[in-house]
């Protein structure tokens, strides 16, 4: 029998945080693609337009007037998914036909006030600034909330419809899909192992040194054992942190550094503006906030969707959607790739 | 308290056939679109072109030349994601570092010799001939492999890497996760409720008559009440079938008519060559095949990713990737707006 090589030989590998399997096909790469190319991502974006409504003093969709701020800018979103007062659809009359009550908020938070900046060309106390009101907006909604999802989508191959840089808050009175997938699985790994599933996990990924992408005093990125997006990673605390609000001012000075590092090397990796969606997880919030989440631990996602180039996407699509999440290359292929990749490339735009 | 209504108020319904939730928010669809527009799809292909690997009497990555097939091609696929002899990753040494063997084999199938045909253009004989050799394929892999994927990408933005007809089939050692996830609930319902999930859904949306797309004497489609794609179909036998081969002749013929019915459906709602991944579910095969699998029953997912036009699609990014999958029209909205375009809007190009 053959020796298994994870870069030549199929698999299957097991996400036990979201309890999915993903099919890694390596050797699939070598396949020419004559598909489907994506525009170039290079366009020049005016720093200010006032007709973005996202853009300090820009009126927006329902008449209000911006303000001219000069850091960052939450307000609520115009066309909001989740609204606070829906009512209930009753009681459903079949276990086939389950509806049930949805109520929320959402918001949209500006990074800056240019539209031609991303994060990465962003300074480090500007990103620290974004990073307080994440940990501020998930104080005041998940107040009142169980889950508070924050998101960003970036580029408009990933469905965003503005460049100005920004990020979504949608707050829900009930846990997401996914978000309950991660409940379910830390829980029971809590309850078997006695220690939080994603320490364990840092804490393996630093010893086997094998798709770690950054490190620093407080933090981690790397990309997952289970990665399903070509360089999908994970963004880690080293301490256990359930929620964004207890970060320390040390623990999110750090992140921002570690954030503007991660993003220079997405953008560097096939010299554009990285696109990706990115969230955060943590313990659920709400009413039940009080009790115990120990077997939680905070992260972010990200998810980028570029596989060949600035110009070539992987496409999650009919093998995909009906039986299985398939990847051409392992992470461990991946996590060597970003290695090297720090040289800022663009200038830094707010120097 | 307000009534109420679905088409105005969100909520989440949930998906008992994958165990996932859904939240709908119809009132969304109010929001302007400043996002990416695709590309437009009414491209002209030339209905025979020597250097594409997919026509007859080319010539493939491998070397191999195709015969001068005049009806459906079957062959192997020159990259394939899964191959027969992979060795295995061996034992995991952690919980948290789980991969298995995977093996398989991946085909592909022309539908037709020309390349600018699709299936709604083809002659109902011409899908009833793919039809055969869906189930036969099913057979042939079937015999080795628990379970045969038959998917379908169609179009440029579903990451389709060649416009002429065709479909591929994947067979692999191990059952995929959503065949997994479909299993499951199929299981549970049957244990709890004595007949098939499906056959019980199928039976409800006749009488509901919310959902219906298309009904015929053997066939029904429907848009599914957990709907997470704009124009998602549900393609159901009204018989209680386990697999594609099980078919009879007449389902055969009555299964092509209903296809060429649906897929013009398609293409008429915007007016163009309908982008979608489709595939085929059924009970597993393999060696186990001769097990109770009763509770399965035998179903196509279609899965369109256009929203508003031809060249604005549903982006399943930030919040569907992160948290939920979200909908902006409710799935009754849109079995409505599929009503009645039934007429053939391009003339059948194999008259
Ligand atoms: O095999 P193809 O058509 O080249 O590839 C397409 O379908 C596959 C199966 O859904 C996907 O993994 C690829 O990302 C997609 O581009
Ligand atoms: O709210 P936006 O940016 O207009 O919309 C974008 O993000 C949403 C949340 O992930 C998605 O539901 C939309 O499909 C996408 O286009």
């Amino acid at each position: 029998a053959r020796t298994f090589q994870a870069s030549e030989h199929q698999h299957i590998r097991y996400n036990p945080l979201q309890d999915e399997w993903v099919l890694v096909s390596a050797h699939r790469m070598k396949r020419p693609w004559q598909g489907q190319v994506e525009p170039s991502l290079l366009e020049t974006v005016p720093r200010h337009d006032p007709h973005n409504p996202l853009c300090p003093g820009a009126t927006r969709a329902n008449g209000e007037v911006n303000p001219h701020y000069d850091g960052t800018f939450l307000f609520d979103n115009d066309f909001p998914a989740l609204q606070p007062d829906a009512p209930s659809p009753g009681p459903s009359d079949h276990p086939l036909f389950q509806a049930e009550a949805a109520r929320g908020v959402c918001k949209v938070l500006c990074f800056h006030p240019w539209s031609d900046v991303t994060l990465p060309l962003m300074s480090v106390p500007e990103i620290r600034a974004v990073i307080d009101v994440w940990a501020s907006v998930t104080e005041d909604l998940g107040a009142q909330y169980p889950w508070v999802q924050i998101f960003e989508n970036k580029g408009a191959m990933m469905g965003c419809s503005n460049p100005h840089p920004h990020c979504q808050v949608w707050a829900s009175s009930f846990l997401p899909d996914i978000a309950q997938r991660e409940e379910k699985s830390q829980r029971a790994y809590q309850s078997r192992h006695r220690e939080p599933l994603l320490m364990e996990y840092g804490h393996q990924e630093l010893l086997r040194k094998e798709r770690l992408v950054l490190t620093s005093e407080h933090w981690l990125v790397l990309v997952p054992f289970w990665a399903v997006w070509p360089f999908q990673t994970l963004l880690l605390p080293r301490r256990h942190v359930l929620r964004l609000p207890e970060l320390t001012p040390a623990e999110r000075d750090d992140l921002a550094l570690i954030m503007k590092k991660l993003l220079t090397k997405y953008d560097n990796l096939f010299e554009t503006s990285f696109p990706y969606s990115m969230g955060w997880h943590g313990a659920p919030t709400g009413s039940e906030a009080g009790a115990n989440w120990d077997h939680w631990q905070l992260h972010a996602h990200y998810y980028p969707p570029l596989l060949r180039s600035a110009t070539v996407r992987k496409f999650m699509v009919g093998y995909e959607m009906l039986a299985q999440a398939q990847r051409d290359l392992t992470p461990e292929q991946m996590s060597s790739s970003c290695s090297g990749l720090s040289r800022v490339l663009v200038a830094v735009a707010t120097a």
